[in-house]
């Protein structure tokens, strides 16, 4: 079966939307923020840590599973739950960006993308068909279609001719697409050029995807950059169906962009972060390494409902990232995941009391402080 | 409260022994293997993982977190239970083994062990007092005595005069204690000489501890010498109170040390083994980064009920292994914890039946298949 959007309520006040989505893995309500398992696990935690912390939908990354194990082996398994014993749902992301990103030499034509594997430098091709094939192999409940990811800034003609390159990719992918029990989603593509974005709605919508994402954002652009790109995509596209905003996980991104009509935000940063030694709270972001936590015996945040703000301390977990014990980036791990959940759940209540701009003004007062007071 | 070993039953065919541990944190059977918590932490685990795999006491180093937090944090905490958030038993060690390991330059006179600080190079002086005053702070359940750990081998002579130094040092921690809610442990040194085991032992006893533990053990000494100098010490040690082998951890040495009377063990060696990728079985350790385990999807060992083996395959746990995803040694350090821990289980019961003989043979064919036919 596919997964099937309802949208419950569109904000008074706004563009954003309550909704549900329906998937093979359960329902779960939108705006939401989906924890990043880039190798088949969500850095330092367990499946249910990741339940614990209330996330719905998990991304897994095409390209790294593509690489290590290999799809046949994930295949094997039974696809990537049972792989990785996670039986909420998953979207795989295309490849594409970690192809664009992360490949040091690399040869775009149209049939793909021809890159060295970081591993152990054997040639290989990413197309269309190939990311298609691989995801339907994962088995995910969501596949995204490949696209081309550039930089910003980019001039008008090379992202008009990038937007069409990126819509015959689309629909060279949704040929060959072939796994009834999982979805495929457009990418919208078109830099900050309002016409291209809205052409590439408008061509995405008639191949019918089963859900849509914004891409091209996060890379390199300002915020009110990214704020425009996502109103130009967001304007477009059908109502009935859910919108994907990649990568981006800021967490005023996640309230402007809310605003501005995005239900799904997925980014590595709660993670990485936590890995740093950072915590997010509502008063802002916290560095654990500060000599001032030392002998503070407070929570992380203080009324927050996670494992780590319930059972431990500032100075306890200060203490393990100074150590380097892994136990420290798992706990911060869980905080960060639950704080932007939590995020996305009090956005929610926003909408449906119709107060998304009262929230984000009182947001962006707790979080900056005084610094933007 | 100090604790209390309560001996159920001396097994009929060798000198191992069944018995109840009763501290302020819960009681525990014994023979017992405990994990390692070396900086308040058991590398990678949760408490309540630590629980699951029914683990009793724990170890945390005193060196470790005089260094770092420093003792005063823990105080000031409100002691290492409440600092690392666990609620069952905790031992801490002198910080003698790893002051005479550790440290690269070192001073030993009789008033203790003058080394730089490893983080960031201040002159330090570990006394038996020091080492004591630490521990009260630390306000585990278990203390032990400060004493020279010498190499192996060593001179009659040597050993004799250190012998002699450890009863100094264990009477000048014992004259400082002050912690009614902690136990204190004395050494027993002597090398692999059966009178200097016996007089350090007689000497010990008349100080009354409240439990003893052999020392001078895994110091590069081979497995037989390891063996008699175990016999040597539990030949003379009193049977009211409880014996702890320290840095054990090789399935045969348990086994072998069972049989020799020993209650308590500990050792690194399982979140090791984990963070290279080692699973301990009961045929024998086996290496997940093996290609030979790509695609297979049978747990770690068939049968094992810990989280790890009832949820996971070797084929996903190599995949975490391969990839440095940390959740990878997590499992395998809750798997090996547990085979650990299995393993004391299985001795009570051949103690309790009078047949620990018969299931040495039975664990040595097992465990070492035709190597050692």
């Amino acid at each position: 079966m596919k997964i099937r959007y309802e949208l419950l309520k569109e904000a008074k006040d706004c563009n954003a939307r309550l909704g549900i989505l329906h998937t093979n893995h359960g329902d779960y309500e939108t705006p939401m923020f989906m924890p990043v398992g880039t190798q088949a696990t969500v850095k330092t935690l367990s499946p249910e840590e990741i339940k614990d912390v209330k996330a719905g939908i998990i991304l897994a990354n095409t390209y790294h599973l593509w690489l290590r194990p290999g799809e046949d082996v994930v295949l094997h398994a039974g696809g990537l739950h049972k792989f990785m014993n996670y039986d909420g749902p998953i979207l795989t992301d295309s490849g594409g960006f970690q192809v664009f990103s992360l490949a040091k030499r690399k040869d775009i034509t149209e049939e793909g993308v021809k890159f060295k594997n970081q591993y152990n430098g054997d040639s290989l091709l990413l197309t269309p068909e190939k990311s298609i094939e691989i995801q339907n192999k994962l088995d995910s409940d969501i596949a995204m279609s490949f696209d081309e990811c550039i930089g910003y800034p980019a001039t008008y003609d090379y992202c008009k001719q990038s937007v069409e390159r990126t819509l015959r990719w689309a629909r060279r992918g949704k040929e060959v697409f072939n796994n009834d029990n999982q979805s495929l989603f457009g990418i919208v593509q078109g830099g900050d050029y309002e016409d291209l974005r809205r052409h590439c709605v408008e061509e995405l919508t008639k191949m019918d995807f089963d859900g849509y994402s914004v891409g091209g954002t996060s890379v390199g652009e300002d915020k009110e950059t990214q704020y425009r790109m996502v109103s130009y995509a967001t304007k477009y596209l059908p109502k009935d169906k859910v919108r994907y905003l990649m990568g981006v996980g800021d967490p005023i991104d996640i309230v402007e962009n809310v605003i501005r009509g995005i239900d799904i935000f997925d980014c590595v940063s709660p993670t990485r972060l936590a890995r740093h030694g950072h915590a997010l709270t509502r008063y802002g972001k916290i560095n654990l390494k500060n000599s001032k936590y030392k002998e503070d015996f407070t929570p992380v945040e203080e009324g927050c409902d996670c494992y780590c703000c319930k059972n431990y301390t500032k100075a306890y977990i200060k203490h393990l990232i100074n150590c380097e014990e892994t136990f420290g980036a798992r706990l911060l791990s869980i905080h960060n995941i639950r704080y932007l959940i939590r995020l996305t759940e009090e956005l929610r209540k926003a909408i449906k009391e119709d107060k998304v701009l009262e929230y984000r003004d009182k947001f962006i007062k707790d979080y900056y402080g005084d610094k933007n007071a």
